[in-house]
């Protein structure tokens, strides 16, 4: 049974698992991981990291700061394995995101945080996790990034931090963070790739069947949308009562198309006026004729934002759309 | 303060949430999402889908036999949210892989499976949760694939079943199957899609910050180690208290190397000798002179397989090497 077990090991190429599993080669794995759960964290934020490093044979332990259960962003609960008081200890400290906003604060995790990142040989956060590394003054000087619709307000609420905005993930050598959500999974292979070597990190990737690329991969924040004058958000007034739902965020790196779902008592040309006029006055944008349509240079290139609006079903019910396009030479 | 929500909602881009978060644009979702799980369901394979549906706004809803915690692989303990009994009506069942042997042959699982996928209007199957599906009989007729280190075994098991060894997921129209872990992702995009239009599924992907290719993507079982040839597995006479453990296996579609690191009485000129012995009988396969090294045509271009063995720390420790690789005209 042994033979056939191992021969049926070798042609189909598996990995070890963690030693709880039938194929473990090491009755103790040689690389622990802690992962730091809390209430609102982000599921792929963990998840992803997590079947990467057990995968890659790593001994993984999920923590909270009581122990007790979490529920994560959208509902999903999770008994951590233990409390931060009874952690025993790991090698590679994992730190999610999500909804951060009171773990970057509470000075239980943060004090956790920096005694275990000071014991970790690798410190991973994913997503919004950079804000709780933060937050306890693990990046102070280091390059770091985050999800990218919140990197402005990461450089902002962290100005000791470099931030950097067009990457899948940092590597300062002891603390790597990775851009949101999905980033994660790729960061972590970096971290298998640190640990054991990029051969074994790309063997980790194939058997979960992902397309990893080792040196970086695709990223979000050099997407179209980046053109998209951060200013216009406060140089709009709204109407009140109005109700918009984000229907389509879509693109590549040289074009991009918003639209929303809108419901208000507003008339469709009456939010579009609203709109052009905060457009008008927000620098470097200049209105060109023919509808509403405005040009800028972004990068050494020409790029025009256009907005337009089409009916939906009814009256109070109509779609927004915001565009922008790199012009060709 | 409403009016800066939305501003900052317009401007960053992101998604409609589930019904718990902030931005949340209908109070009921409008599509329901049942997750089964099991002990030793597969983390990626419900995490990834469970993100993606979760970002499209869809309602999730985790689902286990009697309700009470489950284990997953690799020992994250998760919380249902109901029992089978009391599980909500849906509108999209997802079957997760992972250690399936049970399910695969619960009555109880399989019962409310055929039940369930009735009423749904989209069932997809993740990894080797497709052997569950076939277990209940659901895929009878049909193209199914799973994880592509077990696409050999589903097709022995399941003869009524149209597996597909060469895709990243199947689309019956009713029934969605995905190939190994990270594919439940894109599988679980495609389903977004047939729901929503391709549109509204490469927001959803962006806002994972992934690299979604609506047409397929990354195919595992595409890769070079498909020439391995199977018939090997049976024609090795293995020595007895071998322990190998697989360090790497990685390739592309033209080429692979498998190593292995062995920790055994055996040495490895014997383990060597023992392995080509079985290599020699296997059909197809031709010696070449000059070490050891076979040669077969596969797919109609000529395909060379070597052995190697190279000395590890020890006597008795080292490493088997195993590479296969297309000749080039």
């Amino acid at each position: 049974m042994r033979a056939i077990a191992l021969a049926t090991f070798l042609l189909l190429g598996l990995l070890p698992r963690p030693a709880s599993a039938e194929h473990a080669p090491h009755s103790q794995p040689e690389v622990r991981v802690g992962i730091v759960l809390f209430d609102g964290v982000q599921i792929i934020d963990f998840a992803g990291p997590y079947e990467v490093f057990g995968t890659a044979g790593f001994g993984v332990v999920t923590l909270s700061h009581d122990g007790k259960p979490v529920t994560t962003a959208m509902g999903l609960t999770v008994t951590p394995d233990a409390a931060f008081v009874d952690a025993p200890p790991f090698d590679v400290l994992l730190v999610p995101g999500g909804d951060v906003g009171e773990a970057e604060r509470d000075p239980q995790v943060l004090a956790f945080l920096r005694e275990r990142a000071a014991a970790s040989r690798h410190v991973l956060s994913v997503c919004t996790g950079s804000f709780i590394l933060a937050g306890a003054g693990l990046l102070d000087g280091l390059q770091a990034t985050t999800f990218t619709p919140r990197i402005g307000q990461f450089a902002e609420r962290y100005p000791s931090v470099d931030v950097v905005s067009d990457v899948r993930w940092t590597d300062n050598g002891h603390i790597v963070t990775s851009a949101g959500l999905s980033s994660g999974l790729d960061a972590a292979l970096h971290v298998v790739a640190r640990v054991r070597g990029t051969e074994q990190a790309r063997s980790v990737a194939l058997h979960l069947e992902y397309d990893w690329k080792p040196d970086g991969g695709f990223v979000r924040s050099r997407m179209a949308d980046r053109h998209v004058p951060k200013a216009l958000e406060t140089s709009i007034e709204w109407p009140e009562g109005l109700a918009m739902s984000n229907e389509v965020s879509v693109g590549d790196e040289r074009q991009w198309l918003l639209r929303f779902h809108v419901t208000s008592a507003t008339p469709a040309d009456d939010l579009l006026q609203r709109i052009a006029k905060g457009m008008d006055g927000v620098p470097g944008w200049t209105r060109r004729p023919g509808g509403h349509r405005w040009h800028s240079e972004q990068e050494g290139r020409g790029v025009m934002l256009a907005l337009d609006t089409t009916a939906g079903t009814g009256a109070q019910d109509y779609r927004l759309e915001l565009r922008v396009q790199e012009e060709t030479d």
